[in-house]
């Protein structure tokens, strides 16, 4: 018999189907059991007489079931399986994660040491629904908007771009990098003629790893896009795609967003936006920040973010033009000492950072240099400008 | 003024526009100079006065030019811009490629080294619009039938799946490998109920490269599915995808099938299955390979594609059942000494591999154990299956 999805039952009422899943629930009485089965869409009651039942049935084993569908009234749905017969797929040891309980109670080591479990109840697999439903639509807006999407190697032989420390491999008689970012090769592809470019896809950081704010692999979203005016091109795409992507979770994600208990934020006309410079000098008059040199902590990008909220009613604040020696070599400088270079805050925490690239050859080399960085050691970058 | 690409100026006949992009061809006489530019959307024939020329316009510099469009017979469209001014976004030295050439004449360490210029080249970057439909449809293809796309871990800490060698990393104090498939993940999160998973990511293998059937870094296209009843539910998937993934390259695709001058082949009805041991017993009747020691070689697939090109008219073909000793740990037994396991062969060459997986913990040990394997480098796979 073909297996039948949990989800499609509400049609077969008083058919015999064959159903297949893991067991979420079950409750002996005297003569029959209720098992409660769970499929990746969803939850139905099943009654079988005790006669029928086979010994290894506890919660998380998985059995393929047939049985009639009836109607009936239970907390689940307005039917319920009567078990014919009664099948063991696999068995399963005592989990030490209770998947059935409403709320998932089990320290952080637990939840990730055993991960297939914790992945079972919804309060951790809803985020990764709506990861997929961000994927998706991300996908999806920048395709709509002549993006397209390339793969480029994270096995690398030119070395950091001159910030966070990198993995180091050997790769065969050479020594090797994984990339931190794509972002020398979506350069190098705007420039060969594709113009708008995506990557969503792995970056390395051989950074601690114990904050919230640091993580050694990571998906990361890459755009880049060839005959921008400046920087602001930038912020305005990404404001619609974020506009865009709020939108759709809302709507696509409203189930999974209910069992996280989380609310998303609007943005409402434009995302505020606020010079560096400014920035600094908000946090030491208002905050008394005087210590900050040059450079936003964590605490300094809370205090930001509550004076934001504050003056705009703004979860979301564009830092731009970042002093020179903030920013990697090939981001395009702004006056004396500034570049043409944001970052995004969401709620006090950087989301994202862009900016507008050096596109001239020579301009380059002499950013390299100021940084005390080795030209020799980005030729194929380099020759790219040439 | 607003940019408008190329591909719009049909549209502006009588206007005055803007247009950016890398000049493609340039020919000068006595007081006027035809220059034509290219975009990521076309080409398009522009006409200027010579004094209106600056001096570092050459093939491949980026410009910006302003102009009427209108009416014009040239081998390109039905329109040409007169040029008012144009201004030099970027210059370029003497190219090693010719881009504008319609055959890309270079040595292949040429069109390597030179990576973002031979990628203007049509014959080169319509191998990547192409991979872009592919990557577009297949996702459109799984999401249809509701796999969710996954994205898992690249830096592993358990060692080879028994196979191919792995690349090593330093991660911190430890040991660490670059994961050569999603196997391990991809069967969890399976395991984790999401019942059908994919991803699309890159997958390592430390073997020699300078071969046409081996790549150290690749974009690996990755399936698991629960609750299958065999092998043949996945060929079916296999062959549903692919016959749909070629009704779209041909559709989408056509222009860059053309510029490439292939033929992409077709699938009539199913694709023929083959037993291993009967691949290995007609090679030997049919090609008199005695040679071969419970393997196929590269010269044995092109024999059989040879066969099954004349037997069954097809490109394709799935080889089924390969003995226990040439399928990873993981792989369901079928038999004394088969596995429930297939290879697709396109035009002789290995294109896919697949198989039901094991998913009882005891087999999987026992199996794991008549390799020689220690269970105690897979312990949070093997956790998984307890």
């Amino acid at each position: 018999m073909q297996r039948v999805l949990i989800k499609e039952l509400d049609d077969k009422i008083g058919e015999n189907v064959n159903i297949k899943g893991w067991i979420h629930r079950i409750r002996k009485l005297k003569s029959i059991t209720f098992i409660v089965i769970r499929d990746r869409t969803g939850l139905v009651q099943c009654v079988v007489e005790n006669h029928l039942l086979i010994p290894q049935l506890s919660v998380e084993t998985v059995v393929s079931i047939e049985g009639l569908i009836e109607k009936s009234e239970n907390k689940l749905n307005p039917y319920e399986v009567q078990i014919h017969t009664i099948q063991l797929l696999n068995s399963s040891l005592e989990t030490p994660i209770e998947v059935n309980n409403v709320k998932l109670e089990a320290s952080l080591d637990t939840i990730l040491n055993h991960r297939m479990l914790s992945l079972r109840h919804p309060s951790v697999n809803s985020i990764f629904k709506i990861q997929n439903i961000l994927v998706n639509e991300i996908r999806k807006f920048l395709n709509q908007n002549e993006f397209m999407e390339i793969f480029t190697p994270k096995i690398v032989s030119e070395g950091a771009e001159g910030g966070s420390a990198v993995f180091k491999l050997n790769y065969f008689e050479k020594q090797a990098y994984l990339a931190q970012s794509p972002q020398f090769y979506k350069q190098m592809m705007v420039g060969a003629g594709f113009e708008k470019v995506f990557e969503i896809a792995h970056a390395y950081r051989a950074e601690e790893h114990n904050t919230s704010r640091h993580l050694n692999e990571y998906i990361s979203v890459d755009l880049e896009i060839g005959f921008i005016k400046d920087e602001y091109d930038l912020m305005k795409i990404e404001e619609e795609l974020l506009k865009y992507l709020l939108k759709e979770v809302k709507s696509q994600g409203e189930k999974y967003l209910k069992i996280l208990d989380v609310e998303l934020p609007d943005i409402l006309g434009e995302i505020p936006k606020m010079e560096f410079q400014k920035v600094l000098h908000i946090l030491k008059t208002q905050f008394n920040r005087t210590d900050l040199n040059g450079d936003l902590d964590p605490e300094a990008e809370k205090q930001i973010y509550a004076y934001c909220r504050d003056q705009f009613q703004s979860d979301f604040l564009f830092v731009t033009n970042y002093p020179k020696q903030k920013r990697p070599m090939y981001t395009m400088p702004f006056g004396e000492s500034g570049t043409r270079s944001f970052d995004l805050l969401f709620k006090g925490v950087e989301i994202t950072t862009g900016g507008q690239r050096i596109h001239d050859y020579a301009m380059l080399l002499s950013s390299m240099k100021a940084r005390g960085l080795d030209p020799e050691s980005y030729v194929s970058y380099l020759d790219a400008f040439k």
